[in-house]
């Protein structure tokens, strides 16, 4: 059963609100989740999902009524409230379906070093912006990355716009956040990994590099790009010929291309 | 010289800051362009500049004073506002640089098509975010496009969204608005450009199909996908696979991967 709330005083409404900042999902060690599509992901891929808030009127839709019966059975709290409040707990604007609260959980490195004969990675080197972050996990889960890792300065995976990007990506692959670089590097060079940088100047054309082997890819920042640190301590260099007049492409556009070639090239010769 | 305007309630600031709206866009037939960089563009590009906006502060900023000095020689009127007044037309927190008002403009179909042997060519079949319009432009460009058709009911081509994704592209390459899909279809036909719709049913995995003919790619809207009606009338249909879990992906992320495979293959094979 559902505990009722009508108060914007209570304090778990206002936990949930507060969570749109990150000192605060990282107070808690929780974020927020919203709508129905985005709840099943989460749900499918077994994360801790500790508070569901909704709306009488969104429990009568199919969608958010069956995700609520499924937390209703779990060990979920569950927290009906008013569309005012919701909206005062939302992060979108007209957001609706259900807001779940989940723990926040850090990928185990491990899991992205999967042993796997042949490897896939994404490193984002300090990418500024949720929404290409968000992004680029969506993009590396739909080329059948391994993982990606984030070092420190990254956007927070556990924004509401980074979710959003990701679709749920995030539910799906193992991403490691805040690991230092070069804590990556000595990482990828154990597991014998090949690190390949975007870069501009004394790179190969993306097409023309062999990306069979076990790679990790690194992106970098939206204005700097890849840093030196790891641009040293990159064995392939990689760039992605501008044929028109546009000085550079989306990161998350550079993170697409390369790997789909990266997949393209691992389908095509086997 | 410069006019100094001091009064919020001064006609040329209302008009300029009522140009976020498109109906505003329409009505004044002008569009703004924020900061040194998208502002370089379009003086690059050739546009027709009518109204720069500026802050004293800005025009000793090395790279804004450039672009006011630059503008001074044309026949465009230069406007010194405070920095309240500024982000009173800004549509951008903390804008800084220069606001120029630019007169909007349809690129000719006949630009888009330019009789090269082999065209490539993207049509945005009614997406709606102007994040992914901009973006996508921006990627057409980069790939060495020929041009962007959008059909009605696309994101404004001249929202700030749209242009600030677009990096500047929109100045670098023929986009064409509005244009009615029964109007590309038949003008497609006719120039023997072949039609290529993305599609997740009876398609072609995207890089096992010939994309070395001229082209026009077709991505679809980011719920629907491409319509019933440009998909009934493409030749082609293509699909990327989906590796890991994610059910899509982002259509700017498709554009990329497409495009850069066309100009891949149109290479590669010289």
């Amino acid at each position: 059963m559902a505990e009722q709330i009508i108060s914007p005083q209570n304090p778990l409404v206002k936990m949930a609100a507060s969570l749109k900042q990150k000192k605060n999902r990282d107070k808690y060690g929780l974020f927020a989740v919203e709508g129905s599509r985005l709840a099943e992901e989460a749900l499918k891929s077994g994360w801790p999902v500790e508070y569901c808030f909704f709306t009488a009127e969104d429990s009568q839709n199919e969608r958010a009524g069956k995700i609520i019966e499924m937390l209703q059975s779990r060990s979920c709290r569950m927290l009906q409230i008013s569309r005012s409040l919701y909206d005062k707990i939302s992060d979108t604007e007209q957001g609706q379906g259900v807001i779940l609260l989940i723990k926040k959980r850090q990928a185990d490195i491990k899991a992205v070093f999967n042993n796997k004969e042949t490897s896939l990675l994404i490193v984002l080197d300090e990418l500024q912006d949720p929404g290409n972050v968000g992004t680029v996990i969506r993009t590396a889960d739909a080329a059948g990355c391994d993982g990606v890792i984030l070092t420190p300065g990254c956007a927070d995976l556990f924004s509401g716009k980074t979710i959003r990007a990701s679709m749920g990506s995030l539910f799906h692959l193992p991403v490691v956040e805040a690991m230092p670089k070069s804590a990556v590097i000595s990482m990828l060079r154990e597991k014998k990994i090949k690190l390949a940088a975007t870069a501009l100047n004394d790179a190969d054309i993306y097409f023309e590099a062999d990306l069979r082997d076990s790679l990790a890819i690194i992106l970098g920042n939206e204005g700097q790009g890849v840093s030196d640190e790891m641009l040293s301590a990159a064995a392939v260099k990689l760039h992605i010929p501008l044929y028109g007049q546009a000085e550079s492409l989306n990161v998350a556009a550079s993170a697409a291309v390369i790997l789909y070639e990266a997949a393209r090239q691992r389908r095509v010769n086997l």
